[in-house]
């Protein structure tokens, strides 16, 4: 297959890569073999779809997301992080016990992801089992990308909101399918007995998965963690003790206070940032440095932390990015320089890909993972492709995608029931 | 003239008043005369709309906006204000001599505000007569609200970009129409003679006219006001010097870095404060104490300050004011209640509407400035109207708003051509 459009991505996060009615030529296993600016001889036979005068763009990874705080969306963001969860999230992450209304939230889920044009995601689910295997199938038949977890908790949590270590090993089993697999999800170290977290770093080792967790968000969490864990040096050494930090690939969502030993643990055991700024305003709990993060080698990608994040669009995190990075230059003492825009595109797209295997970018040999945008509107007054990429980023939104395709295909929209 | 929906609205800023299926009376002069949660006998021969599970709120008041930026709308967001204004923003503003191009961008921007929902508008134009005058006739043709300034500059501009004293009062003798009206407006201090600034202030006086202008936006402003005008305490002692502080309603846009001598002059001369938190973030500038002006007494207002904003959504605008209040507590040393979404609401309508009279309330008296939103999507899962109303500021956008009404008149779509 051959598609022809604005073909626009970032290969290096320092600038985009653009190519005005470019061809991208995609094999048969939705593997990308290769752009062009001209179409080669060898090609020329082939059928192209011509998207006109619209915009090819990766699709978008969202690393860091909450499934069953949907219904929470754009509600209750008056209270940090710890009150939080006690007084909005743990209620609803609750009602997941019940498996129809599980359906319901999911389903809703599943859709909005599609509808944003997030092609993959790392995804809390609830202690559920039920409900989140669930969510994998409905992500499954949706044609989307994800990993998925089984939330452990077992600690200062509502009665009903907690799993047991029979529970963990019983959904971390079961393998997946090709792109929806589990991946181990201590909620944080808070809310996990110490078992527990030795539990689920066995059960990574075991079973060879990823983990995903919740490091240094806010200030008053960071305390609870050294209190319950005395003798650890940092919040990451509580992980890195149960063997949840690096053994497998590992994603760590937030890092805000992330500093000196805690950054170097990350870059020595290749954890993953996942940034999610537009949470981390809504519930005051810091800017990440993450220029400083870049510097020294550490790995960053970004995530809507919905519902900690108001809204599911990547579009608004990269967004929201841009500007902490400057307000941190404002209210640091380090003046490190904010990052730019195709560097916010690029954690979006070809670093949180990374994650899900060579996804992200129209690279030979990537998966063909990408959106087609109709920005016509935003266009109106005829303006240069890196100004229409940026605007897109700014101030478009999903009315304006038009095609999504994971791996090659291209996703209808999902049902909601 | 009966509509019935479910009014909500705040006519204090602690919280929402909300009336399920309740009813407004408007009379044939667009004023309100009253609501009510059962139609009193002597109204029930009067026809009704009925906007049946629609929510009806306050318009939006967008209190400083630049109209000739519209076309760098979601652009050009990587440098600190004083570069910005040299690299980007002077050389569009440039363009607005050419009265054809003048007319195709304010065009568009006068749809945007229509399409935003924001009813009324305090704006700034170029240093452009002819421009500024059709800017003026346009939104009075779209039956919006606004004052316009045509912006006063003579110092460090590029060529081009000046106007005299004589252009001064040619514009400002014009009284404008009954609802577009000029407003006095020096671009900033750092951009005018001493002279121009003497004869704002009298033209102020001399036209009866209100003033608008930047204050304490951003450090190195701060330090060039100084250099410029070493006299001075505060850069607001150098508008109150030239009668362009308090004399008329006075708007100070910004006000990011205001402490001390200056918040009291604000108090004591009841300026403006309009907080732009959007473009305080895309521009670095800071984040503005508002808990702290709203304690002390000072009034404040809210602005999208397009193009420092990326966006014109004044929905956008509360909900950047409720996550940098959020986030000034964690960067702060003092520690302020962050503010209420019922705050942030009565920012952008009654607080803002009161610039232009009886508006933003729907309050007996006041003007009938109000949208209707059909948030349907967004309630796909019944929430109830306090919940409803925080998710539409949120997560909502313009396509949700259904019926635009501005001093009781719906307002068509305005051409764009």
């Amino acid at each position: 297959m051959i598609y022809k459009a604005h073909l626009i991505d970032t290969p290096t996060p320092d600038q985009f890569r653009i190519i005005p009615n470019g061809y991208i030529h995609v094999n048969d296993h939705g593997i990308i073999e290769g752009v062009y600016q001209t179409l080669p001889a060898s090609l020329t036979s082939e059928p192209i779809t011509d998207f006109g005068d619209q915009l090819l763009i990766p699709a978008f990874y969202d690393l860091h997301v909450h499934a069953p705080q949907y219904r929470n969306m754009g509600l209750a963001l008056d209270l940090p992080l710890l009150p939080w969860l006690q007084t909005y999230t743990f209620p609803e992450e609750s009602k997941f016990s019940d498996l129809h209304y599980a359906e319901r939230i999911y389903r809703r889920f599943v859709h909005e992801l599609w509808m944003q044009g997030t092609m993959r995601a790392s995804i809390f689910g609830t202690v559920h089992i039920p409900a989140t295997q669930l969510l994998m199938k409905l992500l499954d038949e949706a044609g989307l990308g994800a990993y998925v977890g089984l939330v452990g908790m077992n600690r200062d949590c509502p009665e009903g909101l907690t799993n047991t270590l029979e529970d963990l090993e019983e959904f971390y089993k079961q393998p997946g399918t090709e792109r929806v697999k589990p991946i181990i999800t201590p909620r944080f170290i808070p809310s996990c007995t110490r078992e527990m977290l030795q539990r689920l770093g066995e059960l990574a080792k075991k079973y060879n998965l990823p983990v995903q967790s919740h490091l240094s968000e806010n200030r008053n969490e960071i305390r609870l963690v050294h209190k319950l864990m005395p003798e650890v040096l940092t919040y990451g050494d509580g992980y890195l003790k149960y063997g949840l930090w690096g053994q497998t690939p590992t994603l760590m969502a937030h890092c805000c206070h992330s500093r000196g030993r805690e950054l170097r643990l990350l870059k020595k055991y290749d954890v993953i940032v996942v940034h999610c700024p537009t949470s981390n305003c809504n519930l005051g709990s810091g800017a990440a440095p993450i220029r400083r993060f870049l510097k020294k080698g550490i790995r960053v990608t970004l995530g809507t932390d919905v519902s900690g994040g108001h809204n599911a669009s990547m579009l608004r995190v990269m967004q929201y990015t841009l500007q902490t990075s400057k307000l941190y230059q404002t209210f640091s003492l380090l003046k490190e320089p904010a990052l730019k825009v195709s560097e916010a595109f690029y954690l979006a797209t070809k670093s949180g890909g990374s994650f899900f295997g060579k996804c992200g970018s129209f690279e030979q040999g990537y998966e063909f993972d990408a959106l087609v945008v109709n920005d016509a509107y935003l266009n109106a007054e005829k303006y240069t492709l890196p100004q229409r990429i940026e605007r897109y980023i700014f101030i478009g939104d999903d009315r304006d995608i038009k095609h999504r395709f994971c791996a090659g295909k291209e996703l209808a929209e999902p049902s909601l029931t």
